[in-house]
């Protein structure tokens, strides 16, 4: 008999973590699930990965909250700067400082204190066009970082960087999850969501997002506001 | 002309972090000081390392707060867990998990806001033979890391991790500081200093740090219990 696997899994409220939950729960993983409030522009996307956590099977939710001193002077966190509206070449405004190791730091932590094996972690080939703590180098020397750093590691069983999302396409993501039941509608990629959680169709993540479901040929079921009509994003992306 | 370097330095209100603060200030940095709340025993060391950054030419100091959920299981953080009176083998009770891990982490975030070049941490000889988190391995790893996780080292220039004290013993460590002018009677490493601070002489800290004043033959001027006759120490070490 072996026993479960346990894992942390980091869940923002987005497509990506969630899909990332729900591969782990398909492979019997259990499900420890990580969302972090930094500061963000909105809260609901807090909220969203909470509902995520229950409804797609995790044991339990943890919120951590990060002193936003360190993560100042990024369009997520900081409203003064605008948020960019068309896809960038280089680093987005939205970057936010060294935003991935922090997390993945925290669960590691969390990790050992869990006695979680792995920590996975959505990060895909869409992000990592700008993102520099989103790409494999970035993700694999974090791993080779973490195997030095804790008990575990010391005792010759590192606690494993799961990211099965690193080379898929969001159409690819989209039809992963679709398959294993997700509903998207629950998730909120938007960077400016309203109150009520509904997408603005105008940022770098709703056109994304909605592009990925053109390309997947799959329903863009995502909860915009009243005056964004679907069919108009597909000129828009 | 060249411009001053800026400097992040991790400043716990223990000597050795103490330590760099002053050699990096003999360097010409200019250096903001980081320390961290996240649950140790007592809050003394955190009132210290503000005073520290004061004193030894600090620009400025900031005090982060983090979720201590991440941190649970150590006597360090967790009352009910035994502290240690004679040094281990092994990994210390009062290891706290990823602690390195997560400070460089958040001190990397904040380097990048402030524009700093460097990040300095005191990790040393005596601490990194129980600490897996404090061996030289592990902070050229973390360094690995961080030049792939950030904007500036994507540029090309990676924020340096620096760790002068890493192969010095206490004694060493003792000497260089008292070189640099620091009184040494304002930095606590006692794990159960009382409420004005004057350190327990029983710990494994009280040891290793009384033992580094006898082998360097400097008087150990720290502020102990009045229980405790500084002179018996050298018995119990």
């Amino acid at each position: 008999m072996t026993t479960a696997v346990r894992a942390i899994i980091l869940l923002s409220g987005g497509m990506d973590s969630a899909t990332c939950l729900s591969i782990a729960r398909s492979q019997q993983r259990i499900c420890h699930t990580l969302a972090f409030d930094y500061g963000q522009r909105h809260r609901q996307e807090l909220s969203a990965a909470q509902q995520l956590s229950q409804v797609l099977g995790a044991s339990d939710h943890r919120l951590i909250t990060l002193d936003t001193a360190a993560f100042a002077g990024s369009a997520l966190t900081d409203p003064s700067i605008a948020l960019p509206t068309t896809p960038s070449e280089s680093i987005p405004a939205t970057y936010v400082p060294a935003r991935n190791t922090v997390f993945l730091a925290m669960a590691l932590a969390y990790a050992e204190v869990r006695a979680a094996e792995e920590i996975w972690i959505g990060v895909n080939a869409i992000d990592y066009s700008g993102y520099p703590d989103c790409r494999p180098e970035f993700i694999d020397a974090f791993a080779r970082m973490a195997a030095l750093a804790n008990r575990t590691g010391i005792a010759g069983q590192p606690i494993r960087i799961v990211a099965p999302l690193q080379h898929c396409s969001k159409a690819e993501i989209i039809r992963q999850g679709t398959r294993l039941g997700i509903d998207y509608s629950l998730t909120i990629s938007c960077y400016q969501a309203d109150s009520q959680g509904l997408a603005c169709g105008q940022c770098d993540a709703c056109r994304l997002r909605h592009q990925g479901f053109v390309d997947a040929t799959i329903a863009d079921n995502t909860r915009y506001l009243p005056s964004v009509p679907v069919n108009s994003l597909n000129g828009m992306v």
